[in-house]
């Protein structure tokens, strides 16, 4: 399982063999069936989540009991609630396996000696940070200006293989659409 | 002018006499009038703004002509286009006065090396980025849960001063809720 991760990160920097034998060291390897948990709200996210196999995903509860879908990560993908992981204060949002899955976690003592060890670690961390903000703004220019059938069709045209594995009340609370709308121009478009 | 940065870094950070100098002399201060720009659609952005007085707006275009607003920046706020800057390509947003406005500048150049000589600047910056990202992740949320009643309510005790200094309808496109809804939520909650 550690192979995937190992193929992922000597694809994204320049890392030794011995790189990798420490990252695994400090790294713990998990399996979660689907509908468990790796975070639930309130609790503090003490790991940083890469998946290796199966599909995870981010959402919060608004008062009223309704569940809003902030990300999907499968295969290749890291998840983690960032601002409960940095400052290890309680999370506000809930990280599940929508499928059988497994993961490499580390926790944030065992990054911050990584990074220590490893520039090129630290170096690609801060690229994923990056691309991560890159990502947010992009969303929220999606959800500002695409009107519900544009944030139908991106969702499919970015994430097909997400779209193929997820019920579509899910796509629909990722894109703030209400399920409603959304099976309206699901039927329309395969009508046309 | 820029003793008002000046005051606002040392309030954020361990920063000696020597620090302050050396951010100066690498520094540009910049006057800019309302309804100019420091930054056009696919212009690379040359600097990270630090808004000292006055007010800007980030937005994008539509294909379609419309305005879509990414982002309000007035006294004491960061402004930049970070994929744009980071990576020194073509921008894809404008940012424009909406006040007579007055700002710091940096280069990515002039902030590498400073950089390299104040890390607690360099700390300072990375803290900034993850707070950028806890906010686009707190927006996306709100853009997906809530009402628009909920995102007007949440925008003016969020930026109460902004609120006060920009037209209705950049309020409504920063919420991405139309004009017309947005007057009419006005219209209610002034007879209530």
């Amino acid at each position: 399982m550690f192979e995937i991760f190992g193929t992922h990160i000597t694809a994204n920097g320049d890392f030794t063999p011995g790189d990798l034998t420490l990252m695994r060291s400090l790294s713990t390897i998990k399996k979660i069936r689907r509908r468990e948990f790796l975070l639930q709200e309130g609790e503090v996210c003490r790991y940083k989540i890469f998946v290796t196999k199966g599909l995870l995903r981010s959402y919060c509860l608004k008062h009223d009991g309704t569940e809003h879908v902030m990300r999907f990560a499968s295969e290749n993908c890291w998840t983690t609630d960032h601002d409960s992981f940095k400052n290890q204060t309680p999370s506000v949002c809930n990280i599940e396996a929508l499928e059988n899955t497994e993961v490499v976690l580390w926790t944030r003592e065992s990054l911050a000696e990584l990074y220590t060890s490893i520039p090129a670690l630290k170096s690609y961390m801060e690229r994923l940070i990056d691309k991560s903000l890159r990502v947010s703004h992009e969303r929220i220019l999606k959800n500002i200006s695409y009107t519900s059938e544009e944030k139908y069709e991106d969702f499919i045209t970015s994430f097909p293989d997400v779209f193929r594995r997820v019920p579509l009340h899910m796509v629909a609370s990722y894109l703030g659409v209400s399920r409603e709308t959304l099976s309206r121009i699901r039927q329309v478009r395969m009508k046309s």
